[in-house]
């Protein structure tokens, strides 16, 4: 709890990076591409990351460390960050300085069976322990840009250890806006409103370049100046999933129409993924599509509201409505949890979404969240139990055994009721005055992709052998987390696969 | 059980009718392409169907119907018919005249039901609502061709009804081949050992044609000859699935290693789905791959375990060997079954086959599947419940009050245990001699493909319109079945879209 830096404030400060929104004049002397499609390009650099999250930005960052000259990152849209700025600014990284300091035990090798569990049979073992083992190298490398950390670690739904590290703003942003200013600290390029539009080969079937509509508006797709920029060591794909894609979503899951909420931002809507399966990249995953299970159906997007369900969820309990009863492990898994709360149903199957108990003296350890589900109205304090069962039309009786029984097993150190971790909760006893925010999952975050090596390099689907000139990491790279992410694990992709795709374009 | 015409004879037969097996001269006259490709045209016709199992050879005899004049389907193996002639030759289709006489009351309302249940809320109802509604056409097509199905009604597992209906040779060939011979009655050219190499595509982005390799041997892929055919009208992709191609199966999901047997055709390696992917149509559930739960470890391929299983599963139990218990509802949807039987293990957590338990009063009601599994060794018989608990270490005490418990839910025709339907079983008290097999899932089908609406069209990943001139159906089509696939319904799906695609042609 060491500072207070709202999600807003900061939000603001990045569009003060905004960098150049519109299109900007060409270089002369551009050169052709020896393509059979015969692409003029207008700009030439070693390097481009199309995204401007944090797989593009570290891929950047880490390509300047590593030799380049001339990197470019783009964003289509006039902001950047990508999904990058509007999460909790959570990243589970295993063996970490401050583990060490806080006297958790911890390794790769744990964090990585944490994630093959969820990922349910499907997960891609050598993947993940790449992204395990390049974790603590990824966590600095936010840390030597600027970002600053809160001083203890969380312990997310369906980890076995406190390993989630999470910035002082509670907003990815605290880490994306220290590796904008890194960025143009090294000299690299980020420009706004630039859209991918599609890869551009040469006659050796390599990735060459991108064709890329300057000075695009998001909502006027129609605006903007086609142009090309050639790559002359690779192109890594850093775009993100397709959940604001409705007809892309809806081909996988029927279920997710428009009136599922997505928490992620506008921009993604799955163009890069599309590009690649176009050019021969296999995809992987695609139908599995994860809804975030610390959601509040009382507020748009993201929100405040995973912020606080994810500290509480340890000495909280998800109470039933109907029943006044706890109905899940509220540390399982995100599918696990999700699965469970879409089920609360009233007697005519209707939704009737669960709500959150927390003890007023656990959820004010971080005021600053509970301050936020309170000013947003999306959060509630009651004085008594009875005022929660009153305002919630819950059956007093089996919730106050509900909760007399939960305080046994806060207690005894075990909970019997759903074999929840209790690491975290110790001698947190249940007791007035309560805290509460209504749960109901929101769609966040596409496991599937194209398929990836631990090179960051693209496969073919046909031959399974890389595209030649063609890299990619983050959410668009499908297959790593198999059926279920687990959460505060995307940050340690991202970082590491942009990483891994700059060491690898530099060696190649 | 009126006839008693073996598989291999039937294998047999099909061989005769292997047609043009090496590459043919070509006709003169060849076209040049209007394409950028500069394709230049060996042959010319209508409409092309790549692949002659059930969705081509349908496609072929509709478009026929229909009034296409040049009807060419090709084959890259030596044999037609995929995995059309190496299955158990049932198919459900729901209100038939075969229904009607059994007085067996059904709708196609209710088998989409059943099918949307176990596609986990992610089937597509519309395309499963197409099938089912064009089934007694479909059903009606193969006996104007020739085949000649059994006098009653058999009820997979997750169906509500007894809707299978099997041809008298238990094999899908019994319905290939009579539609084969259609074909040569009708003037369809049918080619073998001709290799689907790619789609061709005009300026106008429409499929008007494919390049293929004459003289194709599937463990020679070198040898053959380069050649483009035109399709004026149409492409019918009818290619099936992927469960041969190991690096595509295991990108999907890893555990299916070359250590898990499918029962699948040697063919079934996806070519077809890679070209349209490519093409920029939109893959749809691959991840979901099907093992089906009434395969015996005790034989390759197919095999005769699954006809055996199927006819017999609603009158008998399932037992863990560790245990002498049921484990699962016998007639459950074939993922819920799978996954059931894979996690059958000895003490150090090794694959342990259940069995399956059947009295021979009633598995010989079956005579033809019962000889088959044990003239090939794959099934037991055995004189008292004692020997059967001997020879597979089975605790005899458990298993007998688990037979008397059975026995009980038997006689109140209603199973107490795992909800099992009843409908079949009747009075069919379970009682000495037995019949067993062993029980362990094979790689069976894949639900993923390319996205296709309900007039056969495939769908573009980039724009969710139709990509000109290309129609798919059958297994290379994606998500129609959700999760999981209810037995019998992959033949209503190929024979229905087949149909769908000639007709869509011939009104386009």
């Amino acid at each position: 709890m060491t500072t207070n830096i709202s999600r807003r404030s900061t939000l603001k400060k990045l569009g003060a990076l905004g960098l150049t929104g519109a299109a900007v004049p060409f270089t002369a002397g551009a050169v052709t591409c020896e393509s059979k499609d015969k692409v003029t390009w207008n700009q030439s650099y070693d390097i481009i990351c199309v995204g401007s999250g944090f797989t593009g930005l570290a891929a950047a960052i880490e390509a300047k460390r590593k030799g380049a000259n001339s990197i470019l990152v783009i964003e289509k849209m006039p902001y950047c960050g990508g999904n990058g700025v509007i999460n909790a600014g959570q990243g589970c990284f295993a063996n970490t300085p401050l583990q060490h300091k806080l006297g958790i035990k911890d390794s790769a090798e744990l964090m990585v069976s944490d994630q093959m569990k969820a990922g349910r049979g499907i997960a891609n073992k050598a993947l993940l322990t790449h992204i395990a083992n390049l974790g603590p190298y990824a966590f600095k490398m936010t840390q030597e840009c600027g970002a600053v950390y809160l001083d203890f670690c969380q312990q997310p739904g369906g980890h076995s250890a406190p390993r989630s590290h999470q910035v002082v703003e509670r907003s990815g942003a605290g880490i994306i806006r220290p590796m904008l200013a890194e960025c143009e600290k090294l000299g690299i390029e980020v420009r706004t409103r630039v859209k991918f539009d599609d890869l551009v080969f040469d006659d050796d079937q390599r990735v060459v370049g991108i064709k890329v509509t300057e000075g695009h508006y998001h909502d006027r797709p129609k605006l903007g100046k086609a142009a090309a920029y050639r790559a002359t060591k690779g192109v890594v794909m850093a775009t993100g999933g397709f959940t604001q894609n409705l007809r892309l979503r809806m081909a996988q899951d029927p279920t997710l129409t428009d009136e599922v909420v997505s928490t992620n931002a506008p921009g993604a809507t799955g163009d890069g993924l599309v590009s690649m399966m176009k050019a021969g990249a296999n995809p992987v995953h695609l139908a599995h599509i994860q809804s975030g299970p610390w959601a509040s159906p009382d507020e748009g997007g993201f929100g405040y509201a995973p912020n606080y369900a994810i500290f509480n969820f340890p000495h909280s309990i998800a109470i039933d409505r109907m029943t006044g009863r706890r109905f899940m492990n509220e540390l399982g898994d995100r599918k696990e949890r999700a699965d469970a709360e879409l089920e609360r149903r009233d007697a005519k199957g209707n939704p009737l979404p669960a709500i959150l108990l927390t003890s007023k003296a656990h959820s004010s350890l971080n005021q600053h969240s509970l301050d936020n589900v309170l000013e947003a109205k999306i959060g509630w304090e009651f004085e008594s139990l009875e005022a929660v069962a009153k305002h919630f039309d819950i059956p007093y009786q089996p919730l106050k055994q509900q909760v007399e029984e939960w305080n046994r097993y806060v207690k005894a150190g075990k909970d019997s009721q759903f074999g929840k971790p209790m690491d975290l909760v110790k001698d947190k006893v249940m007791q007035a005055p309560f805290s509460v925010i209504r749960l109901w999952p929101k769609v966040h975050y596409c496991m599937g992709g194209v398929q990836i090596d631990t090179k960051a390099q693209v496969l073919c689907a046909q031959t399974g052998e890389p595209i030649k000139g063609l890299y990619a990491g983050g959410e668009v790279a499908g297959g790593v987390h198999g059926v279920s992410r687990l959460g505060g694990c995307s940050i340690p992709d991202c970082l590491a696969m942009g990483i891994t795709a700059a060491r690898s374009i530099m060696t190649a």
